[in-house]
């Protein structure tokens, strides 16, 4: 009792504290090493002679825009599923990917596109960033309502170096061309000469599904066990969704599932191997759709179909393909990998009966992940054992992060203002209390 | 009473099986008949020696993603109207379109593309299937609350084929030139030459309004009356909206209406062709929805406006101008053509007082047609008489197609987990009974 | 109490007869002045031999259509936070804007595109019709909930002309250049030629944020001044959200922070110019959302984030470097002018306790262009003096035009048929009184 006035006021600066930081940080770093590349810079772009219309912005900022659309809108949404966590849900979302945008570009920047002294940057880097801000929302998914925005912010500063390092480990050391996702031509200054009739100097995977999703829910699970509250039956009540909860959740759903396209096709190489990218991702975005129905009606205890089971079809057949899916897959190809990635997404889950709402967007990553690459995708991650991870996460678990205790889990009023007249569940007074749950 | 444990399992397994069925036979098919074409094949795009910026993809897939935003946000939404119908209306028309695409992807490359023995798939293909399962979306709106998954596929089924055979009889018997919106270059290999100043082959009509909107919403109106129910009056409590389900049914109005100008360009010739196709569609909108809320307040008992014919505006302005928009029918022309839609569309419903929520989506569509084309477009359908389309119909009347009973008309929960705290009506205890509309 | 009936009557006549007559001007107007431009006239095209492709609709089209989006959904939804508003802010937004896109096309024509007699249309104006709409939605939010429809159609007809007019002004007698948003090619005819690799002709000011953001938010003020009640505790029990009405104002927050970058785009010169405007814009909404949370949890009594304040982030980050991000601004400029941008606007308001129901909207685009252009910007309105609108204004409260009185402020009900079952609060009777409010 005696710490809660002291408490108070240090919530009210620990945020600031940490934003101000970090913003600052980030922007003396983007002063001294952040530049216009090629393609943005007024003096670069008019020296090279060309045609405005062969600018690559024409080509891959459509993309981008749906990219931006899937990070801000699909993750955020999807996430309200909660009855009382829409404000964190969507709000957090928007606060931890602008702070990984800013961060991404110059962790990525550093360690793949670091020439001259400068990182240079363009729409290129713009999609490489909404990229790794996927990967710190899926790990947000992962802790989802028993987190605070600091806390937060400290796991976005950490995974997006750790997803940074991640790549760079895969491609240097290990020699594999699997980094996909962030291959947007980090290496390749000239995309101005996009309108010769060269084909692209050489063919590249597409969509990072590896790299993002299996980092992004690997990450988000060692956290969550990191972060493991075994007394979060007081805050059970809250763990569900309400129906206009599940409806904005569907927002998330739908905007995602329709602009996987884009995100699988967002880094490939320009010409065919986008367009079949894209193509790819459709069909196994619709076979994964009708497996999940099929799946769902079975195994409920009625053979009524589950709004959670829905929610993971969206990723399951997009991530599925995600590495693949700029090869010659074939049609049939695409149309089998979603159907299983479907299946196994919702069987899965259904399995562990208590796993619902806790590892509710994780879970469809990595089943979908171990669904198509198996047991070979474990061994990617060999430089990050879990108990590294673990170690790190202690960081996390400091107390001065003011994290919500067991009785404050998945409820917004904990870190936002919150209209008076819920419709949705009695109001009930929040205690502000000081965590319970020591490291 | 005997036949409900029978009915639940019974329940449990038809859709998993149906769902197994139709997407094993499909993906069959896929793997025999469908291939990438010649902008999506590696090895057939690089022996073309193009360049990679002259690709179809960088001049079509930003339609097509405007296009699949309407037919999953759009029309998913504008059908979660229904205050208890939210799951259903979002997640059916998920579902259904997920089959649509690949149904009708092969449905039309047989009909329309069928070369060398092979269906070739590309953005074309793409922007063709998100067109039919337009058509099916419109005929769902018109049996809405009243079907059950099993019977709506078997329904999409059925459609996506008589869909498909409407347009051959259309193009090949009568020689009309207006199956519009699958003429992209069905016939026109050489895409890739986009970038070379010959000007396009021949001029299509846009927006295959006709087909789409008329076919679908004259499918749906005799299988609205196939499936006709006398005693509906059980769950006419439910047939209404609340609040929230009416914004949220605007979330999928507007963004509709939004890319109505994508909808009717997507598939035209390229050019001035495309952009005055959007410039018409644009204006037309504009012009139906002042018409509309002029009507709108002139025919209510006070003055007062109408959710459901501002959301009717969101169709009429774009469904007028879709077979005419590519014409050079002068800006004008678009607005007098979208002022008139407006008018028709919000009149025609209001003079047939109980018709409100029976024939929501389907009565905009009608009318909209019928006061653009008048009686002309009745005759397109000479091949399809109502009676044989009812027979047809009687199909989906089989009781084991397990449809929701009178008193279960309009309520999710007879097809989907609803979590236990409703915010919007009391909770009723829903028995499950056999259906009481026999064929 | 007799004028009830004969109100009723009047209502029910009042916005029709506007719309028809409005609309009637318009189409007439169109007729004998609008014409398509060299890029969707068939003849002009085909006769300039140009490559399909070429074409400046692939150019500028998928910008529009995020702008769009922007305008529709972003402004729409945003203003949809107040409890029992929703069907108006949403359907007044779809109202206002697809009148204001019509007229603005006839304003902006008559004054920056009037050539031999005719206003040529093409995606340009599209995009110009728009960002006006923009600047009328910003005034409609600093009149929400206080105005009627009527009232809002002839403040958009006024505020259309005022618009032009001030651009014409700042372009003409001041010899600015800085109309930006509207310096989209008018007098450039050739766009076809962009393939060719000659540079664009001049580079121009970008995004169009002095015109739209400072002369919505000061038209809005002036009017929200001429307009003001002193009564309004009568309905103050409205002027708050609840939680489903944030978070729908969420989706507006979000779309408009995610297409921000296209909107500052659009009207600029082709190639690294809108390349290089889309990629500041990205950074400073990046930061300005950062300072706008850290501002939020510092100024509140307890250390928690406000919805209004993150609501308004998504303007201010965008708006601040509406003008300078064509400019070698340098991704540090971007994100320190964001940053700043996103403390004044979350600082500035909260300073001015009861302001936040008020000026939801507005406050920030003001205080977001002082922040910025400092104390220069007031200069620009040097011939629009505040009492002149405000003599202007007075014309919108004729009590013929049907405006809400006092205690029916913020309610759906006054306007539009609200469905009987509301989840969100007590049903109360409403009383249709005549306006209290005398002019």
């Amino acid at each position: 009792m005696a710490g809660s006035p002291r408490r108070a006021a240090g919530r009210r600066l620990l945020l600031p504290l940490l934003c101000l930081f970090f913003q600052g940080a980030t922007a003396i770093l983007f002063a001294v090493f952040v530049r216009y590349n090629h393609e943005t810079d007024a003096a670069l772009w008019h020296w090279g002679n060309h045609s405005s219309a062969a600018n690559e912005f024409y080509f891959r900022y459509p993309s981008f825009q749906d990219v931006h659309v899937m990070i801000f809108v699909g993750f955020g949404f999807l996430m309200a599923f909660l009855q009382r966590y829409g404000f964190s849900s969507v709000g957090f979302t928007f606060f931890l990917a602008a702070f990984a945008l800013q961060w991404s570009t110059l962790i990525q920047g550093f360690l793949h596109a670091f020439h001259g002294g400068h990182i240079h940057v363009g729409v290129e880097s713009m999609i490489n960033a909404d990229f790794c801000a996927g990967a710190v929302l899926i790990s947000f998914g992962a802790v989802l309502g028993k987190t605070g925005p600091a806390q937060l912010l400290l796991m976005a500063l950490l995974e997006v170096v750790l997803f940074g390092v991640n790549e760079f480990v895969l491609l240097g050391l290990l020699g594999v061309r699997v980094w996909a996702g962030l291959g947007v031509g980090w290496s390749v200054p000239g995309w101005g000469l996009l309108s010769s009739c060269v084909p692209p100097p050489q063919v590249r995977d597409a969509g990072g599904s590896m790299t993002i999703h299996t980092f992004g829910a690997y990450f988000g699970l060692v956290l969550s066990r990191v972060l493991y509250r075994p007394r979060l039956e007081k805050s059970k009540h809250r763990q569900g969704s309400v129906y206009h909860s599940d409806l904005f959740a569907m927002i998330g759903t739908i905007f995602l599932w329709i602009f996987w396209p884009s995100f699988n096709s967002a880094p490939t190489s320009l010409g065919d191997g986008q367009h079949r990218t894209a193509l790819n991702t459709y069909y196994s975005l619709t076979s994964s759709t009708l497996s999940t129905f099929a799946l769902s009606a079975l195994v409920s205890r009625d053979g009524r179909l589950d709004m959670v089971h829905i929610q993971n079809a969206a990723l399951a057949g997009g991530v599925v393909v995600g590495t693949s899916s700029e090869m010659m897959l074939t049609p049939f190809g695409a149309l089998a990998a979603g159907f299983l990635a479907g299946m196994v997404s919702t069987l899965g889950p259904s399995l562990n009966q208590n796993s619902k709402s806790k590892t509710h967007v994780v879970s469809t990553t990595s089943m979908g992940c171990q669904g198509s690459w198996g047991p070979s995708w474990g061994s990617l991650w060999l430089g990050w054992p879990p108990m590294k991870l673990m170690e790190m996460g202690l960081l996390l678990k400091l107390p001065c992060l003011d994290y919500p205790s067991d009785s404050q889990c998945y409820e917004d009023q904990v870190y936002w203002e919150v209209p008076g007249e819920h419709e949705d569940t009695a109001q009930e007074p929040l205690r502000v209390e000081e965590p319970d749950t020591q490291a």
